[in-house]
């Protein structure tokens, strides 16, 4: 089974693309990764492509093709969706064609565009990635369904509004020299608390925002990789995929995530790693209760733990771990589709040097990424490591 | 790389399911497919499930893990969406995935609701797999695309309205004998002639229904299957997928579908087969002339002799390869994510010698399945063969 390393990766900035199309950010994002690999467009053998509400938000279905031709590609083209996880689906299936030999070029990444609708048409179209039959027709749309993830966690094991509050604090930190992030700026604990309530106890700033953006990662085998002498010191050596039922009320803990769990065990036995060699995670922060959930469901901390290391301050950038470096999905912004490969393109940046925020992990040769749909009914992780 | 069994097969009913929810349909597809297939749901390693328009139809996206759910899976799920080729890519994955040793027992197929929507609904719902930019803001939804295609195939080639409506009239003959047809029912060429004109010079009778249905296989390693004992004695020899511009005016011809071309070019190689070989098709005919078009791009005949063939009877049940045993798309029905899949579980019983017209196919070891999304921006084939 050969190998896979990421020979380049493509990021649109994240925030307001108005006037722009799809096609124009994810063939920016693609066009940029292969600029970064020096990968001709030709030796391109398949698109592995994430999207979740093209047909809402753009009447856009059946992208795949239309990506595949915007970013110059004259590959098939295939598209993953997995809500919130869709991208990081379609780098798992890329990673997985590498390894089985079926091709030794692929491009994975994903896109959406979400700033074109008003707030009520976004809400109204991710809440089709929660089970309509059982929790939207309740009223339960994700703002409300990790608020509920919250108080059940606040219940089992304490923390407060303040721990989540400095979880969104380090993130918009992180965010301030990341290029790519719609906040490039910090905030205050205080201005996180008095931030308009969402659904109790989750305040306007414990969300991410509303984004446009494209994400693209060039994954070659390891051959292809030595025989055009590329630069591409980051391998993908683990990837694991888990699911849980839809709906909440199904589920045996409100406050934990299995199906992450269930990932991050098939990804680090994958990768032969255990989860304490981890130094570095980029997690699905669509909400700051879910990033305590997700360190958790990686092994990073003991389940009711994670609130209490974040409250510590392990994952900050001078921590032990530190978690979200690129701003994660709350200050770096969470385009929908694009953000499982916007993830593998920010570790690969962070272990390879060339992240704003490098210089927090600089002897790290271990990262994981945690990217997650719904309420976690499914979630994708991958082990990244600097090979040696 | 081990071989690839189809260890059994499960279909609903397709036509109006009026009252009944997508995972309810599915749900008993699959627990269909378990059941024809002896395998217990427990050792389902992976659903691949191919939907196209849930969230439009049903404001349902990320379907995969509610489909497991349903269905009693306890495993991981992956949404395949490629337009109406969907569940063609899940069953390819399917077959990738147990080739390489990723897994030994997946679920793959799909399903689609459309009844519940307006006639207006579904055409605009499925022109989202159209080019949004570049054909459905000019008016050209898929009716329209296919009577171009028909006229410059006429232009290029010759043929008239009365050589398709054979094509029509052959097929629902075909369908009258399969219990899962919407229409078990036989036409005559002066009523698909005298059918209201749609879009010149396709008519009603040249158009595929609108369809509620589900479809499921179950997908085995050999050694699974040899261990299992089961009774399995059609294999899945070849996949092959094709990606061509999405835009109708974008192509070089508009009569041709190379995008079948390449994916049937890629199932042949892999399966070790020529065109010639194949002595039973089930092809994606949206519309009549998309029949025509699949069994060129499939290699039967050369490029413009399909529908001189078509007109000889070399399509019919009883001519050289039959075209459609099942009803195609035209009589059986067109649930849009559906279909792939079906066309799996119709060549399986074709082949194995259990569906209505096998008595047509008794000898037929090689059979071939064309799935295509669009007006053919994708395209999936696959090669099945009863193993020797």
């Amino acid at each position: 089974m050969t190998g896979v390393r990421v020979a380049g990766v493509g990021l649109t900035p994240f925030g307001e693309h108005a006037g722009r199309t799809g096609r124009d950010l994810f063939a920016e994002a693609a066009l940029s990764a292969l600029d970064d690999a020096g990968v001709p467009s030709e030796d391109v053998e398949h698109l592995n492509y994430g999207n979740f509400m093209g047909a809402l938000a753009e009447r856009q279905g059946h992208q795949a093709p239309i990506m595949a031709e915007a970013a110059g590609l004259g590959c098939a083209a295939t598209r993953y969706e997995e809500a919130c996880a869709s991208a990081g689906v379609a780098v798992r299936e890329a990673v997985r064609a590498v390894r089985s030999g079926e091709a030794d070029v692929l491009v994975a990444g994903g896109q959406e565009r979400m700033t074109n609708l008003s707030t009520a048409e976004v809400t109204e179209s991710l809440a089709v990635a929660a089970d309509e039959l059982f929790e939207v027709r309740a009223g339960v749309t994700f703002p409300g369904a990790y608020a509920l993830m919250a108080r059940a966690y606040f219940e089992a094991y304490g923390g407060s509004r303040e721990d989540l509050a400095e979880i969104a604090v380090k993130n918009h930190a992180n965010a301030v020299p990341n290029e790519y992030a719609q906040y490039q700026r910090e905030i205050t604990v205080e201005r996180a608390l008095d931030s308009p309530e969402v659904a109790s106890p989750l305040h306007l700033f414990d969300a991410c925002p509303i984004t446009d953006g494209a994400s693209a990662v060039v994954l070659v085998s390891e051959e292809y990789a030595t025989e055009r002498n590329l630069d591409a010191p980051v391998a993908i050596t683990g990837t694991g995929q888990g699911g849980d039922r839809a709906a909440l009320q199904d589920r045996a803990h409100m406050a934990r995530t299995p199906a992450a769990a269930d990932a991050a065990a098939e990804a680090y036995a994958d990768a032969g790693v255990a989860a304490d060699a981890v130094e570095v995670a980029e997690v699905h922060d669509c909400f700051t209760i879910a990033e305590v959930l997700a360190t958790e469901s990686l092994g990073l901390f003991e389940p009711g733990e994670g609130i209490g290391a974040a409250r510590r301050g392990d994952t900050a950038r001078d921590g032990d771990v530190p978690v979200n470096l690129s701003g994660g999905l709350k200050a770096k912004g969470h385009p929908v589709g694009a953000t499982g490969g916007s993830q593998i393109a920010e570790m690969t940046r962070l272990l390879r040097g060339d992240h704003p925020n490098s210089d927090a992990v600089t002897d790290a040769t271990v990262g994981v990424t945690h990217n997650a749909g719904g309420t976690v009914a499914s979630a994708v992780v991958h082990v990244l490591e600097v090979a040696r």
